[in-house]
């Protein structure tokens, strides 16, 4: 390539070349930076991109990583309010749908070690479309109430309805994690659950919710910096919990309770993520596109009129 | 004034003058928009602004009026960026008391006839926080096991948890609005509730919730034009119901019902306030702050660790 250019530049009188070769050189330059962003946007679907495949590697997986976008932390913030406009959009019309009859809905479940950004994607990603239309449900430690039931009766109780995206923060798969980690159950008793997690989900995908699953993967070294930020700011103390460190000396038995997970619950209904959340700005740019191409696939309209609309117009118009 | 500025005008040279008037022109007007803006923001409190005193007449409280703001559509907008991120932090700091064990929550009250702008106010202001400490019920007809027990049993369970805002979307006061205009219960019934309702939300501030109601009020000529929009519009059909025009035809025995309720339960520990709300701009200004008052009056604080912080930097230093 650079002796391509030298043999032009004999050709041509040294000043036209400055003039000609900035203007390539600028125009150039404006092609690559839209090269850069048609490319950040518009990579094979995110869904494809981040779908956890058979034989799911975590340790293969760099949580740094920014799979599906070519672009920096300012490109992402420069694409999300476009994004975030259409989610909203789409919201509303599953939420008319479900007014006009439709029974559809969303569930989005976030999973993640402590620190992963779950609390900053409900807050930045769920938070920026209409509340009205969200069901959050945070998922604790069972309550002495919940224990006494199959472990998948709370999960049933916090179903979205009609119209709503319903979001998990932790869900029915603490029952294979940390259960699992710390033999809360028998093993003999865990070890059943993830084809009983299967048959829940196909069912709910049957009646009609499109369910889309999100593991946040952090790097043990992130997880280290981000708790040792709750520990520098009295103002993050509140998120600090002394059992956090008890837990990281669990990473490797997390990482493969959640692989097993991974490998045996992403089902073609119902299929598992892996979102690289080293960088929030990231995680949260991903988890808004998954949820995006969800609404997109699902195509919802705004229902018919069940009425007249003119007969209406003039009842209306002869009111005082 | 005008002569004023003539007799000065004697006295100086032409030339200079021009300069001099033009600056202090500048001067001045720079000087009123900073005056405005300040008017603008630091009125009287908004609470005592738009509070419901005994002897309230909707007919008298004009829907297009701002009262508490002095600026435009545009002053307000700037100012709401602001405001939101002031409640954003108060809300978290109330979310973060309760996880120190503090029991203090706040349930916001929105009542208005339809197309009054409830679900705005959900979407702006209520959206503007994030949607983990915040709790939206909206109260339809209701369902016949709810009928089945007294008026207050959904609304109880509705009640925010420690840390959380709660947000009634219509509330108990449709059985004092809507089952007083078509007698839904014998008016000797309805008639009782008033004081149930005293008492309930007694309890409820005696409790740790801090209680904001607000009547979002609009004139019928302002709902017969939104009404119209719902008509027009293809993507708003979903939000209109024929019944809407019934409702209509009772504008002047809703007021009547507003008032009686304005009047009986505008109390010391959970007054209601009247906002004015054929200006949607302003109306969620004014919701904003109320909600936002409410918050800085609780004053919520970052609770203190319960642990040895230090301590625990040491221990998450020896993690690998």
């Amino acid at each position: 390539m650079g002796k391509g250019k030298k043999t032009k530049k004999k050709q041509v009188d040294a000043a036209e070349l400055t003039g000609k070769a900035k203007r390539k050189a600028e125009r150039k330059k404006a092609e690559a930076a839209a090269a850069r962003r048609d490319d950040a946007v518009e990579a094979r679907s995110w869904s494809d991109v981040l779908r956890a495949e058979p034989g799911v590697s975590l340790a293969e997986l760099d949580p740094r990583s920014t799979p599906g976008f070519d672009g920096k932390k300012k490109d992402a913030e420069e694409v999300m309010a476009e994004l975030q406009a259409r989610l909203t959009d789409l919201q509303e019309r599953l939420f008319a749908e479900s007014r006009g009859g439709g029974e559809r809905s969303v569930l989005l479940v976030i999973q993640g070690m402590d620190t992963a950004g779950k609390g900053g994607v409900m807050r930045h990603v769920v938070g920026a479309v209409d509340p009205q239309g969200v069901k959050i449900t945070a998922f604790k430690a069972p309550s002495a109430e919940e224990r006494r039931h199959p472990f998948l009766w709370r999960i049933r109780k916090a179903l979205p309805g009609p119209g709503m995206i319903g979001v998990f923060d932790r869900s029915h798969y603490e029952d294979v994690l940390i259960v699992r980690v710390h033999d809360l159950v028998p093993r003999a008793q865990w070890s059943r659950r993830y084809a009983q997690i299967n048959r829940f989900e196909e069912e709910v995908v049957d009646t009609g919710t499109t369910v889309v699953k999100v593991m946040l993967h952090i790097s043990s070294d992130e997880q280290k910096e981000r708790l040792g930020e709750r520990l520098d700011r009295g103002d993050k103390h509140w998120k600090f919990n002394p059992g956090d460190i008890d837990e990281r000396g669990h990473w490797a038995e997390y990482m493969e309770a959640y692989e097993a997970a991974l490998e045996k619950c992403s089902t073609g209904v119902a299929p598992w993520h892996v979102v690289p959340a080293d960088r929030k700005w990231y995680a949260r740019l991903a988890v808004t596109n998954l949820l995006l191409e969800a609404l997109e696939g699902m195509d919802p309209q705004w229902p018919e009129a069940d009425f007249d609309v003119e007969e209406q117009k003039e009842r209306l118009a002869r009111t005082p």
